[in-house]
């Protein structure tokens, strides 16, 4: 089915947060219509005992770290990274960053997710051509580390931004992605901002994700993170900050006069231990607060709907609060807070002449029983495995669980060669 | 598929929390053998692709409250309760409360449940008749609240021991359940104490679930909760005590004294804004902490995968320890610990002379890739939905994601005739 579509007589998430059923009219990209009322045709794709909702966005990740998944868990952080983690990446080829982003399109296709904001490399040319082939929608940047090929690595992100950025019909974007605080000092974030700042660039970066991190920048430079980096000029072009969990209230106000939009990775930052992100207290605040998967070494999945639950029920227990962050909240976190993010306009709201990225979410299961609450059951009772039918920029990604764009037996015989390879050589 | 099969060539998860591939041997009720080499014949299951694990255990939920799954969330306690749960269930007839269980059971096996302890009431026999022909495991007690018709509920609780214990080939057992200490004061609980004394029962009970029921047991009696019941007799029967959120250290000296097992619930724990339990503590000390879902209104589902992963996550995050609660153990309270929790010998460990109560787990998706080691991905990166064949007592309940005892659709329609006419009425 391409070009012109409605799906009829479907529940939906509206963008005020409520549900209501009717028809949802695709036009190109777009959502041209939402209304009521009978509608015949080929183009009908029959949306009873559906939910409609936005396509979730995955607004921090690293795709290709699926190579890495179940190789090594229940480690401390630098057991794990140093002996573990590096030793593999450094052996990772042009052909495992492919794969490993393929392998991760299937998955988070499947799991109704239709953008992701990814940062790792090199070659991420590779992720590129994967979004490109699998229609997602896909915000690259080039991890940059500075203690090695500092320069070749921010050559590498200028490169990528001006091949990419606005490719395949605007649904890759490219952002410059300084690791951390940590591996990248102020003098090289500010070649970073220097470079992003000439071409009008985004940062994505992680920020305050662990205490350590924290004590080690006020030893180091008398200052916390978020004020050590406001310094460099590097929050100046737009920032979406991965992580955000130890934050002071002056790094609160440089977010919010910043505009940094946070990326909080609930599942991550409890398997690493790394801490509670202060999630209500930036929503009342005002703070675009999206949410991302982190890699599928310390998650270990890209399952969106798992981090859309472990947002509101962490944010609940931390808060000793039932209240706070409500269902509906929670998934616009995923979607329309997404979106602004990853830099995205007009994208993750059901709502007319916005991007038709829409994922169907099938309510037969018995976990689904009795539908009091559409919103209700997607985040506090279903799997992933509802995600039925997933469209991105007006084309069909998904249908009754099978892919379109991707072939998934393929994949995955390719990229546990390239598993295989890297952990036996 | 009868009486004698094997399951060959399968990856599954030894009572020691190792991972080794070979055959399971299944006779009768029991695993009678557990090997290598080939085996043919026509009673073979094709595990290749599979990993078999013991099937899971919920030992806390009201199976019955499916039918209030999503009709109330995101709100205070006492609302929630007073204002939409307690008005419904009011209004639960003898066809509900068998509808309602039986959806649960759907659910319970579809996501890899062998067995549950259930409290809830009236009309427990319900549960008891589903249990019977779901071929699941139940652990049933009548939920016992002193205020209204106390004498009543106790007497109906003695009966379900008398007609039901010990039933369907022992995969029912009964035990006795005073709610809470806020819900059943002293003098009851001795009057539960000495009924279960009589008939050597096993004792039920929600304990230390918030901060007001500790602040209200020490205004009212001058003592913490589990200071107050331990006086009256109800622990030396055996215990099992759901969610100890808030336990003083005296009160864990009371729970290893006593012997009392655990009930950890972190989903309803953490979506209710209970608390978080100090588990990784109490298995230091050595209690035996099951992990249970709650019932679907304060979940919202029965699915304990999920708890599994909220366990160790939240364990972790909790305690700022990325190497407590590590996946086998994560594991081990969902089923060797869950047996232990609801009075089951032999039961929860794949090995030989056991209880054949298996669950194989499909390890085809994307999110089992690669597979470096299956219970990391069972615990980190799976859903539920990935249960293909599910087995208790060496009987089939589901095979290849097909229900065997159960008829999912019938069962789906009369549950939806109930929970409309219970919110329509």
């Amino acid at each position: 089915m391409t070009d012109n579509f409605v799906i009829t007589n479907v529940q939906m998430l509206t963008a005020g947060g409520e549900v209501k059923t009717g028809n949802i009219h695709v036009n190109g990209d777009k959502i041209s219509a939402i209304g009521v009322g009978e509608v015949t045709g080929e183009n009908v794709i029959d949306g009873r005992g559906k939910f409609a909702t936005p396509g979730l966005i995955n607004a921090h990740t690293h795709a290709s770290m699926t190579l890495l998944r179940s190789y090594s868990d229940d480690k401390a952080l630098m057991d794990w990274l140093e002996k573990d983690i590096w030793p593999i990446e450094a052996k990772m080829t042009r052909k495992d960053i492919y794969w490993g982003a393929a392998l991760a399109a299937v998955e988070m296709i499947r799991g109704g997710t239709t953008a992701f904001a990814d940062m790792y490399g090199p070659c991420m040319d590779e992720v590129a051509k994967v979004v490109d082939e699998s229609g997602m929608r896909g915000s690259l940047s080039r991890g940059l580390i500075s203690f090695v090929n500092g320069d070749e690595k921010l050559a590498e992100n200028v490169e990528l931004y001006k091949n990419y950025h606005g490719a395949a019909d605007g649904r890759i974007t490219v952002m410059f992605a300084p690791h951390a605080i940590y591996t990248c000092p102020p003098e090289y974030l500010k070649k970073v901002a220097a470079q992003a700042g000439k071409l009008g660039a985004e940062i994505h970066m992680h920020m305050n994700e662990t205490q350590t991190e924290i004590n080690d920048s006020i030893k180091n430079y008398g200052k916390r993170p978020f004020e050590v980096v406001a310094e460099t000029g590097l929050f100046d072009t737009g920032t979406l900050a991965a992580h955000c969990v130890w934050l002071s209230d002056s790094e609160i106000e440089i977010i919010k006069a910043k505009k940094i939009r946070v990326a909080h990775n609930p599942g991550s930052n409890m398997k690493l231990a790394s801490g509670i992100a202060p999630v209500s207290k930036l929503l009342a605040e005002g703070v675009t607060v999206a949410l991302g998967t982190d890699g599928t070494s310390s998650n270990n999945n890209l399952d969106m709907l798992e981090e859309i639950r472990l947002a509101t029920l962490l944010a609940k227990v931390a808060t000793l609060n039932p209240l706070t962050v409500p269902a509906a909240q929670a998934v616009q976190m995923a979607t329309e807070f997404g979106a602004k993010a990853i830099g995205l306009e007009n994208v993750g709201r059901l709502e007319i002449g916005c991007k038709a990225d829409i994922v169907l979410w099938d309510m037969n299961g018995a976990d689904w029983q009795p539908n009091y609450n559409p919103i209700s059951l997607l985040v506090y009772s279903a799997n992933s495995s509802a995600a039925d039918t997933v469209i991105v920029d007006g084309k069909i990604l998904m249908q009754g669980r099978e892919l379109k764009t991707l072939d998934e037996e393929k994949i995955i015989a390719e990229f546990n060669a390239c598993a295989n390879r890297l952990t036996n050589q």
